[in-house]
């Protein structure tokens, strides 16, 4: 039994606002349970230093978690100087799979910045930010399409995420942070709406895991975004 | 005429959202027309080195703008690796003005750390946030006599505050963004609700303004204030 | 009584020593008793990048305290490798003042620095170096003109500031250390020598302050800057 | 065909040189072809201040490229000032990998860093580090033993990594840089020599992979690190 | 014949002025010629983390150039958030120098930091610093002793630091700044008032210099020194 | 008796590995008994800001000891986030005594960077880096010869340096580390192979030292750079 009473491919409710604020070019606020986290995302001329003269344009993202987002607080980053190694990886993450999704020549010399942070964190920030970064991402590029910086539609296909694992022994989707923290196993898969895979990160945290484990945790994964995909679909209509 | 067509005196809607997120102590969403912020207030056991052994509390208080909060993207600043002179200045001043509620004493050796985390911004963000930080600051008090953390309550007195400036020649109450970057004057006033002033902090922007121009400015703000006190009041009823 | 035996209105000596140092292009030692900061204005060709190809000039200042200027000695912000939150508050307040001295059409598009470095601290350490800091940028103006570089005189008038406060209930004029560690409250005002204001900064420390307070401190400033403006035009001549 | 030469299941030539230089209580030099990467362990008395008083060691691991042990230089991180996104990320990955290969608890209250420094990289630098910094663990926890510091062999399992990857739509082992750099997918897998997974990590370089896909690399993956458990374990007797 | 007019070996008029500052154990403006260094010496209880518990106290130095002390501002140390290769050298130095001037054993466990801020350059202001913190240092024992906090005198012999060099292919003393920049070779030298050395730097700039150059090099440190602690006590009695 | 059974005047076997990597342009180990660095040469087109226009090349270095090069690890400074005073000033040293060697001119505007990366320490690493670097530079000005970058050979002449000592009374060559760490006078010297000196660095660590000392101190590093200038002729033949 999960602490939630959700059965083991049973995912929270997910839900998508669109132009949570009014000043970037796509904001959405994505929810998944009580992790909610807002996703800005800002079109700027010209690419960044090692894309120059090269025709094609770029998508970055970064990614914070407010300080009292969490159960306890933390130090805020900005404070203490730098950004912590989680940090810089998940933005890393979100930033090569939002990427994965964009043919960068069709953009053109632009750049879109995804702002991905966390006001509420119950466990998957970092899948939650990527499914909505994509709502976002979408939004910007309509809007560029509309302001006429660009003719066609830069976008290869939607792009989703979603954390499974293994909590007491058994494979589950989309873990809350009480799973999580005690979850033998934590894996983050990055899928297209086309059912390929763009990432796939699993770690032990407490035990090895068996290739058989990681099979059925690779076949959650792709159950829970089928779902995930509809529900970015409906948002965007 | 004011571009939003209010009157010189009149303040811009203003609303609290209390428990905005589920895991501080004191969580609340102000809004002074479009600028949002959200205000964390977190109790911490023990206070800084510099206060150890005293027998006494601390209140302090950080601030961020969110990178696309604003029309135009800014950096972030725990990318840059440091918060900007105008982060540090706004967060010195909110946790000076907190301060000023609270009697040290009654709180014990235990930290109240207000996290003020700009959503959107049109204007007048550290004045929204000390206006909502102080509305945190209370629950987190409540809910740290309910813990029976403290037997008695240390809140001196509510504290607001209202920006009030000079704008085309005229004195004029709580500027939005299109006001607030073309006045000639800009003026922060932090009061209490015993209509006693905290801080009050004046610029000229383009001219220099009279001894005249600010009695009417502080007339303003004593005015808005007031009306502000009510609704925080309201807000915690 | 105050500590010092002076009257309430009554100001410390105030000297400034021009071509202190033999580099700057305007280099004056100001004391206010035995508060002494060196200010240096240097002139650089040029302007920093967000102000380029408007054919205007930009003021800047900085501010620093050496290690020792103090009663005990504070940490050297290059040793901790970053400046301290006053310290950006004070320069980012110098720079504002002395721009709103100049016209910076008038100055084509060279910069001005003013360094003030606080030789020796006794309360007023930043209104010590505006009141200086205006003199060397009048040096620093006038060799301009001398080399050539500018035709007319980018002076708007002069400025001056004085701190003002309430010790022990009553309001006075420029507190010296021992009084400025005691007061209820703290007020800095930059003025005009033509009586308008540039920026006013008042803070309650440890009681809030009425209105009518704040008048009668404004009044004490105004009639303290008159003095100061006096002692500035006969150092200049 | 691989520019190599090798057959896609094909690993490279691989050696540790223990002892390789004489202060670390381990050093190896691991070599993958012409990947060199120096694994240096310290053993120090304490654990870090997050996990005192639990009577349980910790391991961690740091990760640097020498600036010229690429095709062209990389600045020193240590003159930037920072660690590179990069950096952390896989210093995180080889710390997580080498504390899954040890029963914490009986390493008592002492803590065993392990240096990996890469000498020469051509592709595979971070699975080789996990590889070589599993020998130079086993080497510092003997040293342990011998020392008296602790009683029992805190060893789980030995662990070690390969890449995999897709090149030109077909899956191959242990790629080398110019492979690596023109691979659709890439993929470093961490394995127990008792089989089981501690981590893997699949990225889309530049094209979305397969299920399918997948299972291959993981396949292949198994079969190569097979063969280098063996040669771990001839190097450790 | 040198730019100044003088001699090879005739050194600058060379001047300390204790007190120059009331707040500093031990303060001293140090002239040589043009170069004007403020030294202060501050006491403090209690020594670093790596010198606790051996009974033994310790001496340091710190330095910096205000921006404005040379011909054209640098920028400052503070500001860019480091201190550079060159003050890290020259204070390393300082604090060496100093130390070897003292019995750590007779201090206790008290700190001496000398600050040494150069006001004006003009060439050597890293000897005419050793020179000066040597005299704010013995004001600083002696007003330890006054205090009661150390019984006996820790001061081993004064010492003092000249730069020495070769010009236009002369060994000359006491480069000033059109010399320095110009020399071939640049020499600094710290002796005791007993005629030993202490530290001896010699740098090419231009021209390798021969064994026999740095003999002269080294005659001409010792006769000028030897004025120098004159000097030195003259102005301590 | 030194405790290695050297006689006073005896240096360490030295020797030179060139082409120890693949990548850079100037390869080599050197190793002065059982301190060992690699030294990498990289060409680089362009120089620095600073040398723009003058149709001039540089050379520079950066030095670095791996953390567990010494007995105890060290903390790696790129996590710490920035370079110790003595890093920095060990690289300044290589860097000058390298440029020494070559003619600026007959370079272009190319910059060669030296990577002195400490694999295994035993005392002296900084003259090690500096006769390692000078071969390595050679090596790299070779290969621009041969890529036709460069027409004529730039070397002024070969650099090599050794450090010398005082050791409880007597003057000795090439120190190792239990003798360096209990030495009264440690010295630096780096001369070119045509008996002229770069750079001569000493200090005295417990006690003065006289300047007959330093006179034979000299004459042990003139007579053990000229084995070492051999050795380095061998080498590079």
């Amino acid at each position: 039994m999960r602490p939630s009473g959700r059965t083991a491919n049973q995912i929270r409710p997910v839900s998508f606002t669109r132009q949570f604020t009014c000043h970037a070019e796509g904001s959405v606020l994505v929810e998944f349970g009580n992790t909610k986290v807002l996703c800005n995302a800002t079109v700027e001329e010209g690419v960044p230093r090692f894309m120059k003269g090269q025709g094609k344009g770029w998508v970055t993202a970064e990614y914070s978690m407010l300080p009292r987002s969490t159960h306890t607080r933390s130090d805020r980053e900005a404070a203490r100087g730098k950004q912590s190694g989680r940090t810089l990886e998940i933005q890393r993450l979100i930033a090569r799979s939002l990427r994965a999704a964009v043919d960068l020549k069709q953009l053109g010399e632009n750049t879109i910045v995804v702002d991905c942070d966390v006001i509420q964190a119950d466990g998957g920030t970092r899948t939650a930010s990527i499914t909505g970064a994509c709502v976002a991402l979408v939004d910007a590029l309509n809007w560029m399409r509309a302001k006429g910086l660009i003719k066609t539609n830069p976008l290869k296909h939607m792009i989703a995420a979603l954390s499974v694992g293994v909590y007491q022994g058994t494979p589950i989707a989309d873990l809350e942070y009480v799973e999580d923290s005690a979850a033998e196993t934590d894996m983050n898969v990055v899928m297209t709406d086309t059912g390929k895979l763009i990432e796939v990160q699993g770690t032990a945290e407490e035990e090895p895991f068996s290739f058989d484990e990681m099979q059925e945790m690779m076949e959650l994964a792709k159950h829970g975004l089928r779902e995930i995909f509809d529900l970015q679909k409906s948002a965007l209509n």
